[in-house]
């Protein structure tokens, strides 16, 4: 697998609007995108630090993946998210090492990226995004 | 507040050759560094990927922080470390705007870097640490 940087951090977070005010008041970062997904059942907000984003994520849906994990864990860091070259090659790199996939093929994410989520039960605990902007080629 | 980039992402790990072989033959990393540090009662080791650390932390003791953490929320990303410019300034400003300080002046931690955490009951959940490498200047 060829990871050149960490893409982004998602950190779920019981309401985006006193979230966003933290990260810009306090931690002095600037909001530059707010966005839903509406498949995953989140509003996202985007900020940017060094080349890696901060992608806070409220729930729209108490039985959505966030609002679950809410309910599991509280607020805090939900997945890291690697950016690869060859995000197909690198499932099937990854699975004959004996990852378990969430995602069996990339689907389309925030940002319009190519996305696919790894299992935390084969990741020594961390949910893991692999992602790849082939608008960037 | 002025940070520069993720300066690394702390992971709390069961068993660190373990979680070592992981991230160096599953992710493709290398670690570059094992390193003890006897007043967190931790073993850690790094790895770089972009411009960005992974710092896996096995605990030394089970009553340590890092024992604690995985007692009760298992394996998995434990902080996150960012790099600022006047840590010390940045502590004051934080908490003149409510933020719990964990450290009420930096400390020396891995790596020779001046750090300081904040609470994550103030920090919408997220254990922060602010790093300043004053070996740059």
């Amino acid at each position: 697998m060829n990871i050149s940087h960490i893409e982004h951090i998602g950190i779920a977070v019981k309401n985006l609007e006193e979230s966003i005010q933290y990260w810009e008041n306090v931690m002095g970062l600037k909001c530059y995108a707010v966005e839903e997904v509406k498949d995953q059942r989140v509003r996202t907000a985007f900020f940017m630090v060094g080349g890696t984003k901060i992608e806070l994520l409220e729930s729209t849906d108490p039985e959505g993946p966030i609002g679950k994990f809410i309910e599991k864990k509280g607020e805090g860091v939900h997945h890291l998210a690697f950016a690869v070259k060859g995000i197909e090659q690198s499932l099937e790199d990854v699975a004959s090492k004996g990852v378990q996939l969430i995602d069996q093929k990339p689907r389309r994410g925030a940002e319009g990226l190519d996305i696919a989520f790894l299992h935390p039960k084969s990741t020594f605990g961390v949910l893991t995004e692999l992602c790849e902007n082939k608008n960037d080629k």
